[in-house]
C-alpha cells in the first residue's frame, strides 16, 4: 500500500518521503529528501499536492531540513520556513502547518531541543491529518442513504492529497468500507489532470468503481441524472464559506445548482481561514502557460498564443450545500456570515 | 493561405483536397483523395471536421469517388453514399449534402451525365457555403457595438470547419476586417482540443488576438467580466431551437445564463432540422475512450478505467439568446416551438 507523505529515518538522518504524483498513473516512485530546494521544488511542481498533504509535507520537510542546520539555527530555520511557505500561495495548510511547528519552539531552547520538537510536531500533524480524514469520512455518511450513490468529484482530494485517506473521497471510502454501493465520476481536471491521473488511480486501487470524464462533460452527466451529489475538496475557505479550490470548481457548482444536485465541500475545519471575510480576499495563483499548451507530451496550442491559467477559483457560499468537516457536517447558515 | 476543403483536378482525375486538421497546429499538410475508404477515414478521424466542412468534403468526396465508378454506376454510387453518410452520425450537413447531390441525378441519366452533375453540384455546395459564411458574418455585426468586443467560443466553428471562413468565427472575422477591435477567448475543448489546436491557430493566422483557456476556466473568465458574448457553432438544430454542438456547449450555456452573458449559435439556416421537434431526438455520438485516456502522446488515465466520452451535447433553446444564420439573426421566439 502506497503512502502519500511519510517520515523516514535511516542512521539518524530524518527525511520526508513523498510519492511523486507527477509520475502517476504510470509509475509509483518516491522522493526522499531533507534538502530545502528539493522539497520546495516537489511542492512547486506538484509532486506532492492537495492542501492537507502539502501541510504534512511542509512540516515534515521543515523538520528534515532543520535537522541539517549546524549554525545560526533559528535564523536559518526562519529563512527555510519562509522559503517553503512561498512555494504555493493559495493553500492555507502550508502556512498553517509551518507556523504551527514554529510556534512550538523559541530561541530559549537549544537547537537540539528545537529540532526534536519540530520532528515531534510534524509527525503529530501527519497523525492528526489521518484522524481528520477518518472524521470527515464519518461525518459525510448521511449522503449515502440510497441503495447506490454516485458522487461526482473534481481534481484530487483523496488519499493522494492528504496524510490520511483524503477529504472529498473520505466519505466515499468510508461508505465503501461499510459495504454501501458507491461509484464515482471523476472530472479529468485540466490542465494537470489530477482527476484522471490521481483520483481514478487511487479509487481503482481501493476497488471503488470510477468513470473518468472530461471537465466539459459534467453538465451532460448531471443532466442525464447519473449523479446523486458532488463532493469536492478545498484549499482555503473564507469565514463566510466562500471556497477556493481547483479551477473548475466554481463552474461545477453553478452546474450543480442548475440541475438541483447537492454540492458539498469536504475539508478539515482548519481549512477555514477566519481572517478572510469572504472569497474576494483569497489570492489566486496563476500558473505557467506550458501546462495548457504542452501538457500531454505534445504541443496542443500554436506557438506564441496567449494563455490564461488560473490554478484556483472561488465558489461563493450560495452555491454550497454543506461543509463536511472533521467536526461536523456544517450548513452554510451555521457560519457567521459577514454579508 | 490555406484552404480547408477544395476540389482539384489533375489530368482529368478529380479529387477532394482536405487540410489534415489532426496535424495542426504543428504542420500544415493536405490529404488528396478519390478513394472512398480514405475519405471515410478522414471524416471519421476528424482530419476534416465541423458540420459545413464535412458537408462540402462529403459532396466533393462523393463526386471524386463517382468519377472512378466504371460499372453498376447507380448501385455503387448509392453504396458509397450510404457508407459516407455513416461516418459521423450527428452532423446534419453530411447527410444533407449527399442527399442534395443524389437528388440532382436519376437512373434515366447516363453515368457520364450523372458524374458531371455530381461534380457541379458538389462545387456549388462549396461555393454556397463560402457565401453562407459571409452572410452569417454580416448578420452577426449587431453584436459588435462596443469599442472592443471580446467573444468566448468553444471548439472550432471557423474557417477550418467550413468551406468559407466559418460560422461562429464569421462575425468575428467580419468585424475584424471592418476595423472593429475584437478579441477571442477560446476554450481548448477537450478531448480533441479543437479550440487550442484549431481556433487559436486560425485566429492567429488572421491576426485576431486570441487567448486559450481550459474548458473548466470559462466560469472564472465570465465572472471576471472579460467576455461580452459567447458565439458557438452547431451540428444540428431542432425545430424548437434546441442545439447539438460539441460536448461542453450545454455547460457553457448554463454558465452564460448564470452570468447574464448573451449566448449565440451561429450556423447556416440549413443546420435546422425541422423533422426533429426537439433536441431529445438528436442522436449523440459516443466516441472512443482513448481520446480521453491517451489523447496526446501520453497516457493520462490508469489502465482499464471506465471512460464516458459523448462527442456532443444538446443545449436547450431556453439558454440561447439568438441564432446568427445566413438568412437573419433569429430570436428563439421566432421559431415555431412545439412546446
Amino acid at each position: 500500500m502506497y503512502k502519500t507523505v511519510e517520515w523516514i529515518e535511516n542512521d539518524g538522518i530524518g527525511k520526508v518521503r513523498l510519492l511523486d504524483q507527477t509520475k502517476l498513473p504510470q509509475t509509483v516512485t518516491y522522493i526522499e529528501s531533507n534538502d530545502l530546494e528539493e522539497i520546495f521544488a516537489a511542492i512547486l511542481r506538484l509532486s506532492v499536492r492537495g492542501a492537507p498533504a502539502i501541510g504534512c509535507a511542509a512540516a515534515l520537510g521543515l523538520a528534515a531540513v532543520a535537522l541539517q542546520i549546524n549554525e545560526d539555527f533559528f535564523e536559518q530555520l526562519k529563512q527555510a520556513a519562509d522559503h517553503l511557505k512561498s512555494s504555493r500561495p493559495t493553500a492555507v495548510n502550508l502556512e498553517w502547518a509551518i507556523n504551527r511547528c514554529l510556534s512550538k519552539i523559541n530561541t530559549n531552547l537549544s537547537p537540539l531541543q528545537a529540532k526534536e520538537i519540530l520532528v515531534t510536531e510534524a509527525k503529530l500533524i501527519l497523525q492528526e491529518d489521518i484522524e481528520l480524514c477518518q472524521a470527515i469520512g464519518k461525518n459525510g455518511q448521511s449522503l449515502f442513504t440510497k441503495e447506490k450513490t454516485t458522487v461526482l468529484t473534481h481534481c484530487n482530494a483523496g488519499s493522494l492529497a492528504a496524510g490520511g485517506f483524503g477529504t472529498a473521497l473520505a466519505p466515499i471510502y468510508t461508505a465503501h468500507a461499510s459495504g454501501k454501493t458507491v461509484a464515482v465520476i471523476s472530472d479529468e481536471t485540466r490542465p494537470l489532470l489530477q482527476g484522471s491521473r490521481l483520483t481514478a488511480w487511487e479509487l481503482q486501487q481501493a476497488g471503488v468503481p470510477v468513470t473518468v470524464i472530461c471537465d466539459n462533460m459534467a453538465a451532460q452527466v448531471l443532466r442525464e441524472g447519473k449523479v446523486d451529489c458532488i463532493i469536492i475538496g478545498a484549499d482555503r475557505i473564507a469565514a463566510n464559506g466562500d471556497t477556493a479550490n481547483k479551477i473548475g470548481t466554481y463552474g461545477l457548482a453553478i452546474l450543480a445548482k442548475f440541475h438541483n444536485i447537492p454540492f458539498y465541500v469536504a475539508a478539515p475545519y482548519s481549512t477555514f481561514d477566519f481572517d478572510l471575510k469572504s472569497g474576494q480576499e483569497i489570492p489566486i495563483e496563476q500558473r505557467d502557460s506550458d501546462e495548457i499548451s504542452n501538457g500531454f507530451g505534445r504541443q496542443t496550442a500554436p506557438d506564441g498564443v496567449d494563455i490564461y491559467n488560473p490554478a484556483f477559483d472561488v465558489t461563493p457560499v450560495e452555491l454550497i450545500t454543506g461543509f463536511i468537516t472533521d467536526q461536523a457536517l456544517i450548513h452554510p447558515s451555521q457560519l457567521n456570515s459577514e454579508k
